[in-house]
């Protein structure tokens, strides 16, 4: 069997990320992962616009020759307990170039200030709004990561539920759909993933839960009933606990009748793309993103 | 929820297959499968050219504009037990133009006349004579459906093992992976799936594998190690009983630090592409593989 070598550049962000140790305390997380989004100068050619979006705290991006009557309305990750417009405002501004259009990058509600439903709820307003400002349903996607993929899945079923008009398109990186963490990679994925591990997960699983069961649907949307979804685009790495659900939420998906692409993208770690401006497999998988939600919005 | 209207097109194909059942008897089996090949007049631009591949009888196709340092080696479906050039000859050239290259399609030896490993001693010479008629490795990618995309893995796994260089890609249509038949669909998808039933299955299962094991890893790669295959594109129908095994075998693939990219697509039955002179989604599944096998293959 050839041996393969580690890709250099993922190499230097696991050397990065072994450097600085996630911090215990929840407001030095925050501050961490906003700086991260802060560390890479955004492109001089993006504007970006702070807005509120139906009373949430929301911020428009756009780069030269975006279709303005298409939108991203992007959910970022953190747990549910972190993250921010901050956080992931390079990826969301690089996400919006691949796809030719306009970003609505989402400030949602965090636990365990506000547990669920307060994220959901947010997110279903932003969408609310979107519509309500002339967005045709058709032309609009949903995109998140990490929780915020399992925050983009739950959207869909709520607004599916609600009998609102579904986006075009969803995508949905390193998706956290699973919030027992239930799945074989959270052991066999352990020793690889250099971000992910299951007690920290099921640690701030019970901040966003709060009294609510993790099995609840729109909590954990692995266990929900996916029929009626848009086409799915889901992009997991290799080397992180969270594959398995991705996988599994790919293929339940499918079997509810939902069109899914799943890529799986070796050496990668949980969410490579923030990472994007320093690693070429990170700006190829928004590229793809890019062309597949270009492909699945109306035209 | 909001109810999904079946696609006209797959609904003739199924009455189609309603109206003719699988005959018990081999022999009518395989003349069935080869006068669907027939059903579907070959487009006129289509060049093809009988050969002999190592000693295996064999067909070049060829559409206008193909590059002729690149080639697909396919290797058709049907249980190991029918199917050939004829049966799979329109979804061959369809591809070979997608992908803008030469098909060489393969007529391995067929169980239960020639059972385990003579299809795959076959695969395997197929593509040694490939490279020793001068085609780079990178520049040659391998496809297959249902057995014949089983049989794609294994030939993978063969390659590997013997130490000679990868293709560039594969490309896996509805691959019958899993000669225990042991997944989940196998039961919830019995209803829906017009072709394909566990039954079946095991009988033709047991004239291939002869006295080898199920779970060998040549005859089953579902149970392989897969470290080391080249991208894969894994393309099922939600409406079959083979799709879990597919997500499983995607999932496996990419565990196995394999760049996989699965595709799930609404309504379609087993190896919808067969029909795609008369059904859209499957002239778009081999348009999206044309573009996969151009994306992958050496420049």
């Amino acid at each position: 069997m050839t041996a393969r070598r580690t890709d250099p550049e993922i190499q230097a962000i696991r050397d990065l990320l072994a450097a600085r140790p996630r911090p215990a305390e929840l407001a030095e997380r925050r501050r961490r992962l906003d700086a991260l989004g802060g560390s890479y100068p955004l492109p001089a050619d993006i504007r970006v616009e702070p807005t509120r979006a139906g009373g949430v705290p929301a911020e428009w991006s756009e780069a030269p020759g975006a279709d303005a009557s298409r939108a991203l309305l992007f959910l970022h990750g953190g747990g549910y307990v972190s993250g921010s417009i901050a956080s992931h405002r390079p990826m969301v501004a690089e996400a919006g170039r691949q796809a030719g259009l306009r970003t609505l990058a989402l400030d949602y509600r965090l636990a365990p200030e506000h547990p669920f439903p307060a994220a959901l709820d947010d997110a279903v307003t932003g969408y609310r709004h979107l519509l309500e400002s002339g967005f045709a349903p058709g032309r609009i996607a949903i995109g998140g990561d990490s929780a915020g993929g399992g925050l983009t899945a739950a959207t869909l079923l709520a607004l599916r539920d609600q009998g609102l008009p579904m986006p075009g398109c969803a995508w949905l990186v390193s998706p956290w759909v699973d919030l027992e963490s239930a799945s074989a990679s959270m052991e066999t994925k352990a020793a690889t993933d250099p971000m992910v591990q299951k007690p920290y997960l099921l640690e701030i699983a019970a901040m966003y839960r709060g009294g609510t069961a993790a099995r609840t649907p729109l909590v954990s949307p692995l266990y929900a009933d996916l029929h009626g979804l848009p086409p799915l685009l889901v992009q997991v790495g290799s080397a992180e606990t969270l594959l398995d659900e991705g996988v599994a939420f790919a293929g339940k998906a499918g079997a509810a009748e939902v069109a899914v692409t799943l890529e799986v993208w070796p050496d990668m770690i949980h969410v490579w793309h923030l990472f994007h401006p320093q690693l070429a497999a990170g700006r190829r998988a928004i590229a793809k993103a890019g062309t597949f939600i270009r492909e699945h919005l109306a035209g």
